[in-house]
């Protein structure tokens, strides 16, 4: 495919001096549009050294207003950064909403590596496609912008631009070993390329090969492609605001008489004595298990939901009761803040991933998608329907990584939760832990019994499955979750 | 001084029991009375190696909102953060008003190895301390609380727990080579925590020894340490904001008549065609210079304060115009967000320094302090006077470091001004350029120009001067900016 490419087109430099001012104009104007529509943009640079990515990117950043833009230089990952699935990384620069992040070489650059020295499998190759097409399709669906330019050089013109900056003094420490050695596979490289595009580009993020023998043609394809894709972005977002905002309503839920709640066995119970039994066996086992999973470079991730005073807090107490403070995290889920809001729903998730060895524990998480934000309407139906898959994509990618996921349900019925409420409002210390929005959220008890049976059908995967725990009784929920944590761990070891 | 502390203190395991109760619900008390009122808290515990940080630690989290906390283990530094000034790391790990960041470990332990490694030289040790010093101050004056814990265990003391460790199977990697050599050198460990303690131990940010041999003493103490810093440090709050209000208001300058800017001769100018001789020429050498330093590792902050319409962008544009993104970054500074509001004013600052060997250009700075918050009222007269030391420690850190620091003023004077803005009226692809701010900022305009005087004169140091550019003429404006970039980093190398 790639020798194919046409590699003579030119334009000469009155040419591209005439046709610069309109186009700079026009990428400031498109820039400050889509600020104001609040769609995001991701452009990739790709493409064989010295085929002059750098140069490309810093022409397209004259005309950008800095206050909208970044650009992010990507390497391979160090040392600390394999402490985490390779996507996490590339998930924490991803724009916000308006912005514009310009990424000087991206998550393909790894893999591309690992294919040109024939390190990946065959495996491992395929699902690194599949997580990257679910990432991009993912950024797409939120309204993200995507174009990946792939530059493109002749094995000759590389040589010859090697060469030059080899003879200039300051540019000579760019060509070493690596580079020549780049050089001598070019064909295994361009091999790798053509099938990276061929499995990875899509409608919605597609491979726009540039043509980079000639700078200035170069420069020109690029600042054309990103003004006709800003045009088409624009457009289709004044087409979705008009019916956006009728779309946006609270979830009509049928509720349904059996699910798979409404069989649980809530009678369950533990006596103190038993309790005190168990626990300590169980929290000194995790201690133990703590300091196996950091020698291993074990990641867990525990997830907690459940109902309005079902007890998550003091159930997180007692698993992280006895352990190393410097081996896991406790993250609140709060509502998002401005900054959350401006972001894919799963941006402030994947910004707190545990580092490999360690246990990051969630005190609500990312299933707040298909709970509150459909049964309030905070986002569009087809938004919170498509998180079912995104999720378990995203859930794939951190098991296919190694990480060890147990997600909790915790449970109590309507009866059990009337008590609670109203031991908070008697008890002084207790006042601030119940609020109005406690009693609302008590009265949609049915759509919340629907809405968590189809989280539960859609979500228990093979890799992160859910386990409700009947929470009516602390001291059996406690030592459920101790036990089932434990049981994970071990199992995974 | 730490081997005369009475290590046999101790509690029984019933009056252990019976003083918690109270004690964890004090503390859970002041954690929400200290997010209502505001305050930060920083807490770092130091200590020898098993001396018992962890468990203290994991005990101090049980009462506490894990909405309000984080814990922050810290670990030698990494190569990649050594590409930083030390502090820089820890900078960013400083908690918002109203939240804590407990430190395993903290700014003081890097000091501590090399001076027991014998690595650090006198002048170099001294200059930490300094450092160290003015980092907490700055941290106090802003408003954080801040308590430090020695976690003190005797040599023998140490053994033992060093050996119960090594007899547990999922303890005993911890204890290697280097905990030994810790063990074998405990007293010289000693001495440098004694020389730190009696160093850095302020009124404000205390060094409290706790003496660790029994465990529930020690728990006891940090709570009872800790609550009662809290209680004066609320204390405190409630009468300040009683005042604080009247207090913040527009400075009322006195606009003199004779300053620095009153003497520049604006008619300084270039020709087109002088200009186009020296652009490209300044710009190739300042892309062979962002190749060198970046070799040698050398970060380089350019800081652009100036007028309205003085041609700060078009400036910047004309400094990057031929660089190598991977090595630059421009960083625009708008209103602070909300989080950044409730951080020290330093705290996006420090967020976004150049790792060695890249160029930050901040487009605005820290400066804003001690320009549009005094004139403003945006802070109490209190927190712009002290600014200038703060800036000055601040900006001593980055150059003790090796950064580059090149400081901007470009100035234009009133009628150019006015002519410019007249222009962004009449242009519109302009017009977005200029705001109602712009010409409300023009009527103070003998309020900044002594603002600007008080500033060129306090902060104009050795190791980073300020560079006044006669603006009126922008092709003159330009070429001296980059020359003085260039001189800049030349003499550094």
């Amino acid at each position: 495919m790639l020798e194919m490419i046409d590699l003579k087109k030119k334009l000469s430099k009155p040419q591209f001096k005439k046709t610069m001012v309109e186009l700079e104009r026009r990428i400031n104007e498109l820039q400050r549009a889509c600020k104001d529509a609040g769609i995001p943009t991701i452009l990739v640079f790709e493409g064989l050294e010295a085929a002059g990515k750098g140069t490309c990117i810093n022409r397209l950043m004259q005309p950008l207003d800095p206050r909208g833009f970044k650009v992010n230089p990507i390497h391979p990952p160090t040392e600390l950064e394999k402490f985490w699935p390779s996507l996490v990384r590339f998930w924490k620069l991803l724009p916000a909403r308006g912005r514009l992040a310009i990424f000087d070489h991206s998550w393909y650059e790894e893999l591309m590596a690992a294919r040109v020295r024939g390190e990946a499998t065959q495996t491992k190759w395929q699902r690194a496609f599949e997580e990257i097409l679910a990432f991009e399709r993912q950024q797409a669906d939120d309204g993200s912008v995507i174009v990946k330019f792939w530059m493109h050089i002749s094995k000759k013109e590389q040589a010859r631009r090697f060469k030059e900056m080899d003879a200039n003094k300051a540019l000579k420490w760019k060509i070493g070993k690596q580079e020549w050695k780049q050089h001598d596979d070019y064909g295994r490289h361009l091999k790798a390329a053509e099938e990276m595009m061929e499995r990875t580009s899509t409608a919605r993020a597609p491979w726009i090969i540039v043509e980079s023998h000639d700078r200035r043609f170069a420069t020109v394809k690029v600042f054309e492609t990103l003004i006709s894709t800003w045009e088409a972005a624009l457009e289709t977002s004044r087409l979705r605001s008009k019916t956006a905002e009728a779309k946006k309503s609270p979830d009509k839920l049928v509720p349904r008489n059996v699910t798979v709640l409404s069989k649980l066995d809530m009678t369950q119970k533990l006596s103190r004595a038993e309790y005190e039994r168990q626990v300590d066996k169980l929290q000194d086992r995790l201690r133990e298990l703590e300091h196996v999973i950091y020698s291993k470079r074990v990641p867990v991730v525990i997830c907690y939901e459940g109902c309005d005073a079902a007890g998550k807090g003091g159930n997180i107490k007692r698993i992280v009761g006895n352990l190393d403070p410097r081996g896991f995290e406790v993250i609140p889920i709060a509502a998002p803040t401005k900054e959350e809001l401006a972001h894919h729903y799963l941006w402030r998730f994947a910004n707190c991933m545990p580092k490999a060895g360690h246990i990051t524990i969630f005190d609500r998480t990312w299933y707040g998608r298909v709970m509150v934000e459909r049964i309030e309407g905070f986002c569009e139906p087809s938004a919170w329907q498509r998180a079912y898959r995104e999720i378990n994509e995203f859930e794939a990618h951190l098991a296919g990584y190694g990480t060890v996921i147990v997600k909790f349900w915790l449970h109590i019925d309507q009866a059990e939760q009337l008590r609670r409420f109203k031991e908070r409002q008697r008890l002084k210390w207790k006042q601030w832990k119940l609020t109005d929005e406690d009693w609302r959220n008590r009265k949609k008890w049915p759509q919340y019994e629907a809405a968590i049976n189809d989280m539960l059908a859609n979500t228990s995967t093979s890799y992160a499955p859910w386990t409700i725990i009947e929470a009516n009784d602390k001291l059996f929920a406690r030592i459920k979750a101790l036990r089932t944590v434990v049981d994970a761990i071990e199992k995974k070891l």
